[in-house]
């Protein structure tokens, strides 16, 4: 039983809806427990640059559903990466780090983010930082739980723009293209084309070959199917190109500019090519996925993950990270839960896609 | 491995969103495994009437959104219930099931329903009917599955309302009281509480008192808080009416009509009479819980619900059903599924709540 | 030209989604031009009690798509309504406006809400205040102008819900009555029943019979219509009760409870009366339709109306109302709209609901 | 008055949420006043290929809300347009048409769509041909009218896109580009930027330079905001390029594709350049724009056009648009209505946007 008396919270990488929610379920867990909380400014930023503001329930009052967090984000590391051998090596920031939280008597570290963010947590144990972790990213790669914050609220932008899509789809002879969130792993792309109803679905998990999209298309065509939507995560990889997400290989247009426009476009150019009497179009959701109000799922989620982890931290479990396993949250080791990032999605999805006729 | 060439399917009760996401995936994972797939109209009646209708994969197409169900529902029950020993004895009707399912040469069942509906697929077994059940009810009441289809629609339509109602709230002194579905389970008003921030939950798993209620109202006021949002199933049990749920208590109002205004109402008025300086005002959400897009997470579930409902009657498991547990979807059979119902909320919300301050 | 140097701002009676993007224009063009502005709290009740803070950008950034008002709001009046004559006169309350607005040297008054609070702002008049009215009412019941702030707000969340109720209306056999705002006008009912395709719209406007309403299900079952929708302003009036609104009868239910329920639990009992074979469910929207984002047409309007009411603060146009007539911004003198008000549903949508078949 | 007996509908060009409302008033209003109507599938393509469909009450039922034309839709043009004078000449499309409407007995057309499907309605009434159009279009540019069917649900879209990216916005340090529909015209593009807070403009009204941009980004990092919303219409047009649109600009990337990605993308390399410290991201909408529910604003619209066509139509009213002048409908002369097209936005909100502090 560890004799904690002040809980520091941060938010690092890239934000999602439904950070606010743990914030505000750590503040209202930890009060009525007579723990003070302190919210470090900018993720690890404000822990360096001792920029730490007191949080009462008052703060977290009415930020149960905005997305985005109100402590801010940033991708400040207080470790340096060797690009040679990949590892990681305490900067001064550590040292600015451990002096912050002594002078204010921080005694446990909660911190809600990606695996960068965990990860700077793992590494700051030998330190002698209290850390508990919290997995919060859309991309849902964190391995150790079945789902991180952030990720079902992405999964409704995807579902709603593919429920969209479908109304004006069938009134054409189109073929429209939705590039989703995913570099290195298609939670976002499978599960939200198969809640959408996609026709096709291009994942990281799987290498996709131009060939085999017409092939679908023209399937649905013989079908009689005026239309098809494709979802393609935006580190989908084709064999036409080594199976290397597109947005690796350097390209510049017309005025030198490198070409932003990622695999939806890199796909729809390729489409054309083929001659299918099927017009693509591109639809870019980018940030969409990472805005607005957090789904009643990911609210749950985050408002379970910030008790936990303040509970964990009263029961000195530390170097950790609250996971969902089912219906139950528990405590796993962050080395483990990092060790398997990015998770992949698992057969049970890639199955259920193929064996329902989606390709 | 059953030698399955045909199955039947069929929605019975209360009907939400995500039946037809299940429907769609029973025809799209049975076609090509080479199955014909027949659907019944109206629950159980079209199984006794041989009202069926063959399901291809243009039936279900456009249907996976989209909130009610394809086939029509209703309460028939082959089934009477024994007013006194609570024991089912078949009907007629029974008769008429076996002929259509042999007449039709329909091999196996796939029942999507609650626990009436699936209640019949279970007492049908002795009669050699092979069913495989799928929960569904926004309730989600059935035992030996995390989450049935529909609740997390319910959910959604719950949070949103608490979102809206938070934003007017605080611009007046109110109470805002809402009603929801939940006869003999808290699942919405709990879950749906916790997702949208209520400050007072009243569920039927715990009696209340109003004293209790008009405390929390107290604290809040004085904490210097203009408002407090109330959400109560209505199945809540007041101690004041000896711990039995209000609408059992026959009412009638002065044109001598019952009074149809359930908890909701009678807690406003008995609020009034306290003399808080906060105005009570009811909003009863009813049918509006049933209805609308299925979420992603209901579409998601319903269609590894339908696929696998499917996959099991293929390997010959019946008198199961569908369930899930954790991540993956397993099979229960349906007499242990049964004997669970009504299913509470766990002590993981209940207690959750009452740590971050909700009363 | 008036040498307008800061202006006051205040929202008064019951609030709705596109205040703030009301206050926010005002604040974003008075800036620029160099006035300052200031913000009485709780609508009438911070001019009296000297309660003002600065509005600055800052104050207003974010909060354009936010419901309920950062002003905050009351029913608080300076003047006095004589029961018998109707008439107004000053209280002491007067007096202390006119002092707080001298002593803060606020030399222009925009006040926002409905005819209670545009009611104020016309009878100061006389006594020196220079104010500008903008109509805010979910109830649009205001003259002068085609809409008010928050009514397409309102009319979104009826529709809305008329959408999910339809999606499971007909899997059952049921008549779902939604109860809607509008005591005095049927504006939310009449065109929220228009676009969310109700069967029977019944609003303040014309009396209605219990025994029409009937005749309008019959046909819809003669019809082969499973289900029908029913929208009910709060302020119908059944010509069974002398055409007088339901919530006037005082009506106590067996607790000795003043039964809150209105006109739409009313309806219910009468049509169960009836024996018709579709059983009564009700919705009763309430607070919900003050609550949540303004619809776009809300924020468009909301800003067109700030500004122009800042433009017409300095050109020296006062004690008058800003007003949508057709596509243009004008200003109405107050005396004229007031005496309209409520203004009734006028019978191009009276008759297109009769013309399209519905009762 | 016209002794008109039976009526065709038909929908071309871009589709948009609210073409359904409007068939549906079209029979709901005809039906009752005993008049035929027939669907044209595909627009013009039906009629001249003889695809007729009976339209009765059943056919329309629960279609209000849905987007997309259950008629279908389609680019087919009975008429020729030279390329050189810009002059049109009849096809033999035209006869065909003339031969079906009299085999059919359609004795009056409406037509819903944009100028292209109003512009073969107007220039077919020298042929004979008796019809009324309705205005159809997301990008509201067809002039004698204030709104067209669709735009007001394009808004939304855009709006909500907008509300999403502010919340996720401000975590980081981002200048977040949202490229929406508008080639000809910036309606979409400034009430949805207005509406949804958006920080800078672009449309085709004006011609920007990308100086400006950078210069009113620096004026928001100076004020002290991390971040910036721009949107941009597809046909805003660069001084840098000779004030025309992005698009016209024939790019090839590395791959030897047509760079599809348009004026959104090239704004975001030219800001890269610009070296401030915010990173662009880009979002193009593209289809989401046409899809989707109806608005209620839209439902109301085409419900009213709706109606109004059909009674115009038994007024004898014919080579006519029904148009929105304020709140009334009225007939305007389809040669009025196509002469002003495209019609921009008007100084009362580019004014508004300046005035306000939008660039």
């Amino acid at each position: 039983m560890a004799d904690v008396k002040r809980i520091g919270v941060l938010t690092g990488g890239g934000d999602s809806p439904g950070i606010n929610a743990a914030i505000r379920a750590i503040v209202r867990r930890a009060k009525p427990a007579g723990l003070d909380v302190v919210g470090s400014r900018d993720g690890w930023w404000g822990a360096v640059e001792d920029d730490l503001v007191p949080l009462g329930l008052g703060d977290v009052a009415g930020i149960l559903h905005i997305g985005g967090t109100i402590l801010g984000t940033s991708r400040t590391n207080p470790f340096q990466k060797n690009a040679d051998t990949g590892a990681w090596t305490p900067t001064s920031k550590v040292d600015q780090i451990l002096e912050t939280l002594k002078r204010r008597q921080v005694e446990a570290l909660i911190a809600i983010g990606g695996d960068d963010t965990l990860g700077v947590a793992h590494r700051l144990a030998p330190h002698g930082v209290r850390a508990v972790g919290i997995p919060q990213t859309i991309d849902n790669d964190i391995a150790g739980t079945d789902y991180a914050i952030g990720f079902h609220s992405a999964l409704a932008v995807v579902t709603d723009a593919l429920d969209r899509l479908h109304t004006t789809a069938h009134a054409h002879h189109r073929v429209l293209i939705v590039e989703v969130m995913g570099r290195d792993a298609g939670w976002i792309a499978i599960l939200g084309g198969l809640a959408g109803g996609a026709d096709v679905i291009l994942a990281p998990e799987e290498p996709f070959s131009v060939g085999e999209v017409e092939e679908a298309l023209q399937r649905r065509l013989d079908a009689g199917r005026r239309f098809s939507i494709i979802v393609v995560a935006e580190g989908a990889r084709p064999v036409e190109l080594g199976s290397r997400p597109v947005a690796t290989e350097g390209r510049v247009d017309a005025f030198g500019h490198p070409q932003l426009g990622g695999v939806g476009y890199w796909l729809a150019a390729e489409l054309e090519k083929a001659g299918l009497p099927l017009t693509p179009r591109v639809t870019v959701l980018s940030y969409l996925q990472r805005g607005g109000v957090a789904t009643p799922t990911d609210r749950l989620l985050a408002t379970r993950f910030g008790a936990a982890a303040v509970e964990f931290s009263q029961d000195g479990q530390y170097d950790v990270m609250v996971a969902l396993h089912g219906p139950t949250v528990v405590a796993v080791p962050l080395a483990e839960a990092l060790a398997g990032c990015p998770k992949p999605v698992g057969p049970e999805f890639l199955d259920l896609a193929r064996n329902i006729g989606v390709r």
